[in-house]
């Protein structure tokens, strides 16, 4: 079977740059490109790391595309004060990266998504890690992709535990609630790695200890890009003990769907009020057959750990 | 095998009576008694109701227990109006019953739990589709029965999808968030029958026609009582197209729990606040192996409606 092509949208981000790693070591795929968005850190900075990243890594040849610079119901972008707690002001556990010689592509995120659609259909994968504003404005520029689109396995949401910004909402979706709820109710083939199985799979600095001890470039900088989030959980979250493999479960997932257990379900997005942000089930569509929309409530989490850990280890210790 | 025993703690309420009759029906369990909770109606007339239903479905050997009349953290109870409007203001959709012979059992409902839990142990099923005060209280009198009792089937809660009473909160829960709290974070082994899946599980009155066409007392009443209840519905979900089954599906998902998929899931209730009443799994226990508290995501409601169809229209022809 011919590979699958994966596209990140991603926003660069110290799990996100995990996430990078883990679609280039994959082999049930090549990554195509990363779309840059806003979220974790402003977009310019979100596709300058994927750069970096990509170029130490070894993966120069990954183009990289520009995505939108705020929500779809605002007018600018500000980080977060937490955002920068959990990746650094500069996204990247203030570890300096080399700078990449390659550029950001001229042709826009949106646009690449909607080209990708149509050149490789079924067999495309877009893996959304931020907000879903990109996806949502590629959509509605080209409903047609929707048909075409091989899959969605989009990190974010919460539906049967908390949130981690409001008691019902996650970060990702709360940037752009409105974008996510037109995703959501859109009929795009769809899988939702949520909270409700991302903080089950975790890292410590007995993991990030083997990357430094491979004595790379590569193995140095993702150690020390990784303890600095293992640090912020400790803050954050004491209760996981460790950090959590939000945006590479996505990825993940999206080669390998075993990996996780998945309930169809008719999605919506709540979009005012206490609960904006909310993922959860359209009860007015609770009796409409639920075919397209899956949200994971469970994983293999060693088998996953024990892959990711794999990929990383053999990527790294080429780089 | 040796049937279940199974107490019902109702708040009858027209669901209440509908889940009666399946459980007198089901060939899986002897129905040893009702313990009566305040919620749809009060206590007193929760009682009262369950009491005539079981003399007119030829069951006046039932007996039926008095429980608490108000929450675990209130001194009083009044009906809410939602309640009245869907249930009627007497529980049974303004229908005139004959007073039952029998009256209400001296011993309490909370010791009724207590004792049935000592004597039948792993055998006996609890379906409380009410508030959980009786339950909470019983436990919280004798935490031994924490592991003597067989399973706890609840109908309450939503984790899906949105509440009935506020975007996140279902009536039942909503009556005793505290109560429901301890239920869901015991030890207790315990199946959530939530809006997940009772609003798939719906009638009509083409079903109801049925009743009323084997011209006995119990085919016209049921058919009236639960025709009180479908109108409503058409007012209060009217994207439904029908009522929810909701109480007799936990009776059912008691004796055969194939009828639903379950996700393992150690779960809590939010007490406070926005989202007081909200039934969630705990974050801080989410990498804690879940093995008592399941909740159903899926139900199988062609066989569910069958079987209730069939079970409540052999019993109504022979009373």
């Amino acid at each position: 079977m011919a590979k699958y092509k994966m596209i990140l949208d991603l926003d660069t981000g110290i799990d996100d740059a995990l996430a990078i790693a883990y679609a280039l070591a994959a082999p049930e795929c090549d990554l195509i490109g990363i779309v840059g968005s806003y979220g974790n850190v402003l977009v310019e900075n979100s596709a300058q790391n994927s750069l970096n990243l990509l170029e130490m890594l070894g993966h120069p040849e990954v183009p990289v595309f520009c995505g939108l610079s705020h929500s779809s119901t605002t007018k600018s972008f500000s980080v977060m004060p937490i955002s920068a707690q959990i990746h650094g002001k500069n996204g990247v556990g203030e570890v300096e990266l080399k700078k990449a010689k390659r550029q950001v592509e001229k042709m826009s995120g949106v646009d690449f998504f909607i080209e990708a659609a149509h050149k490789y259909q079924g067999r495309l994968l877009i893996v959304p890690t931020g907000p879903l504003t990109n996806l949502a404005a590629a959509i509605k520029k080209d409903p047609s992709i929707i048909d075409l689109i091989g899959h969605v396995t989009l990190m974010g949401g919460a539906l049967t535990v908390p949130g981690n910004v409001t008691p019902v909402t996650e970060a990702n979706i709360n940037q752009d609630p409105v974008a996510a709820d037109e995703v959501f109710r859109s009929n795009l083939p769809l899988t939702m790695i949520g909270l409700d199985v991302t903080t089950r799979t975790l890292l410590t600095k007995e993991d990030t200890k083997k990357w430094r001890e491979l004595g790379t470039v590569a193995g140095e900088k993702y150690a020390d890009i990784t303890d600095y989030y293992i640090d912020a959980y400790k803050v954050t979250s004491p209760h996981l003990g460790g950090c959590a493999l939000h945006d590479p479960l996505a990825a993940a997932a999206a080669v390998d769907p075993s990996l996780v257990d998945t309930i169809y379900l008719n999605m919506k997005v709540d979009t005012k009020g206490a609960y904006a942000g909310r993922t959860i089930g359209d009860e007015t569509r609770i009796n409409d057959e639920a075919r397209q929309t899956q949200a994971a409530v469970n994983v293999d989490k060693e088998r996953f750990v024990k892959t990711f850990m794999k990929h990383l280890t053999d990527l790294f210790a080429q780089n």
